[in-house]
């Protein structure tokens, strides 16, 4: 298990990632439209940031950026085995928004942890 | 420049610490009192989350933790050169926090840029 991600929420995916390039030395790497948002991966140095834009009023992209103008929405965590992880959680107690991976940006298999058993905080595990 | 932490806003470090520690399979590999905070830092793959854990009720993680029980409150990349990512980032029009590097947590020098011109979120340069 080791750190993918970190999820960040935009009204301007293109916008954010023209400055985080320069100001983090990262590199566009992957842009697609995905449930209803487009999604930008930024290579960092030892992982990714996920900028996701809502294309529409609808998603949980779009909810979050009701209150804030962006954030830090989410922190994923790559693993080869998605069940496996889904399966620990569970067995600690861990109430789970996904029972099993599901189709992801990327084409990556992705399942998410419910924040309110993980401190607030919304943790995705994610498989390449 | 790469990615080094993410910051975890909490209200029990040591409880949390636990959690993650299974869930992410990871290691506890520092912890101190700091800044009026306990801070815990874990080991991930390819970084750390730092779990911050407010001693009393001032200080940024106290008045970020009256509205919500807890969250990701900036992400950190590291870097061999904590001035000269200061100066690129000021180049870049972006708003800076801490003019020049300050000692954090962990004995590490730290910066933070404004989340007012990042798109919301809490960007931290850190040198070990």
């Amino acid at each position: 298990m080791h750190f993918d991600h970190a999820g960040i929420a935009t009204t301007d995916a293109n916008d954010l990632a023209s400055l985080y390039v320069d100001l983090l030395d990262a590199e566009r790497v992957h842009r697609e439209e995905f449930d209803g948002m487009l999604v930008v991966f930024l290579e960092t140095g030892d992982g990714y940031l996920e900028l996701l834009e809502p294309l529409d009023e609808e998603g949980a992209i779009a909810r979050y950026l009701q209150d804030r103008e962006g954030g830090i929405h989410h922190v994923a965590y790559a693993t080869d085995d998605v069940e496996g992880a889904l399966a620990n959680a569970r067995d600690l107690g861990v109430d789970l928004i996904d029972e099993d991976p599901r189709p992801g940006a990327w084409g990556h298999d992705v399942a998410f942890c419910h924040p309110k058993s993980t401190g607030g905080i919304l943790v995705e595990f994610v498989e390449h």
